[in-house]
């Protein structure tokens, strides 16, 4: 094994000494140095293929340059694309993604952030987050920069970058009604998380201002956002026995299941009932029928989410102020939705 | 801002030398305290929500505890299930992920990896190696603990978990000679990478072993696993103008690809020609048709690579010995292969 080159060895061959060269490699202390001595030193450290000593760094500093991101499951095609944006926005302002899954659980949840914070992470982006969400307000309170991704909570202290899910949903009822439906079911996702709670609402206004039949039993509320919940749902929206010619499901997950359990009843979409989902993850458009979607921008909204959060790392606590960024959708029409036939029962 | 708790405010508490609260909370030499002593301060620095400060830690033990995982690209669905696999081994042996992607790049790779290296990471876990990879060889032979993972280098001094490719393939050709397939054509995959050449080696070794007819030019190579290379290739293979009632594609992107360009020549799977894929990845069930493919355990060749890892970390430098593990695959039949029908013509 090779000798590690250090400070020294740098200051050595620059033929200055070692708090030059510290200072000429640490961005935040160049400017009191010499650019030409700079960059000699700059050009002798990459020859000697010196690295910083980050353990050593980070003390000085009191940063270690890494942002936790917790997610509830990677596993879940929402979340790579989204971790994709947040990793090539750090990597931008060199910083690392430290990663840490917690299966969904707000106590699992806890603990690793308390975990991530021990480790000394310079702050948070949570795509984990329930509404109400004590971790994150504790945390928050006690000044470590957070902001939440594709999800908020409640507490308006919390920046956070989440997709426009009204314009979404809108959009989704007023291409089923102008396909001619009237009566629209609706899937809905859990009201413990915002997109669940955001996409309902909007779903019950938008769905009165259209003038769609308004019937409290064409929705049924899922307690996660999978498959499994979607086909259950939708078995539970058949068996109230009310006609419903297309149903809105909070998520793509969610229409896949509600799809399997519409086709155990011999109902086929889009020609029985149409079926929307919403993320647009991948895949979705390789499904039989394609499937009619909102595309949400999950690269992006990653990216800006970490842009945030370096953004309140870049100032001192005291002059940190939330930020709300909303980007917009895209209402992706596809083979799962057509115009309803003449006469039909669903139940 | 709470005042951050220190080694002394759990010393006094538990009414104990600070020196003796520093050997109780290190696992490397807890056995030194009497274990009521040990767990009596674990008590307090709990109650006081004690947590050590990991960059003044990680300078003493010369440990950040954190691993640098990196993968193509997060986005492609294979990687997801094994990030997740190596997250959850790491997390009980108490190290964390550090995650960043290379776009497929060796030039990238090795940036990032030397990036990671100077952040202090203890070690290495690579998706994203080719077989014959400058980076890995380097910082290996440094010293720095390295574990490849799906894919391995050609140098067996550097450690790997990955697929049993040979039986998967030989399980595929075995389930189309069982359908009555002898006409059975091959996109292979990149042979830079482990994966493209040991399905393509297992494809011609058990093609001829099985009896299928041997025509070299019934095989295409990708230059990626992915869908535009499948389509790509698969249309190669149409004007090539050989007939072909069968095609095994490297991987399931591959097989994705190459139903569309089947499709566009009117040729429906698997009625007109069986398709199968590789890799079992999610929603490939979902297609129509349903996938054929490999199921590789990805979450267990993550986990497995991580544990391989640690356990390199916890021996002495010298006493590091390179290990191979491979992971049982499992041929998984649906919808996308059937019998070839009487008379078929493809191209």
């Amino acid at each position: 094994m090779r000798r590690r080159i250090t400070l020294k060895d740098v200051a050595r061959q620059a033929g200055v000494h070692v708090s030059t060269v510290s200072r000429a490699l640490n961005p935040g202390t160049r400017h009191l140095i010499r650019p030409e001595v700079v960059e000699d030193i700059v050009r002798v450290s990459e020859r000697l293929n010196y690295s910083p000593n980050n353990a050593a760094l980070s003390l000085k500093t009191n940063r270690t340059r890494s942002i936790g991101v917790i997610v509830p499951d990677i596993t879940n095609p929402v979340f790579p694309p989204i971790i994709r944006g947040i990793e090539d926005a750090l990597a931008q302002h060199d910083y690392f993604a430290v990663l840490a899954n917690t299966d969904g659980g707000l106590a699992r949840e806890a603990k690793i952030a308390d975990l991530l914070r021990a480790r000394g992470v310079d702050g948070l982006i949570l795509a984990s987050v329930e509404r109400e969400d004590e971790t994150v307000s504790r945390l928050a309170g006690d000044g470590l920069p957070i902001v939440t991704v594709n999800r908020r909570v409640d507490d308006d202290a919390v920046s956070s970058v989440v997709n426009d899910e009204d314009t979404g949903i809108l959009d989704v009822l007023r291409h089923l009604a102008g396909l001619g439906h009237h009566r629209v079911a609706n899937v809905a996702g859990p009201q413990a998380m915002s997109t669940g709670v955001d996409r309902y609402r909007a779903f019950e206004r938008h769905r009165t201002a259209l003038g769609l039949d308004h019937d409290p039993a064409l929705v049924a509320f899922a307690t996660g956002f999978n498959e499994e919940e979607g086909d259950a749902r939708t078995e539970e929206l058949i068996a109230r026995r009310r006609d419903f010619t297309a149903l809105v499901c909070a998520n793509d997950r969610l229409a896949i299941g509600a799809i399997a359990a519409l086709r155990r009843h011999g109902l086929d979409p889009p020609r029985d009932v149409s079926v929307t989902g919403y993320n647009d993850m991948p895949l979705v458009d390789r499904l039989s029928p394609p499937l009619t979607t909102v595309r949400i921008q999950q690269y992006e909204v990653g990216f800006e989410a970490a842009g945030v959060l370096v953004g309140l790392l870049e100032v001192r606590a005291e002059q940190r102020r939330a930020r709300h960024l909303i980007r917009p959708v895209e209402l992706i029409v596809r083979g799962s939705t057509a115009s309803p036939a003449a006469r039909r029962h669903v139940g």
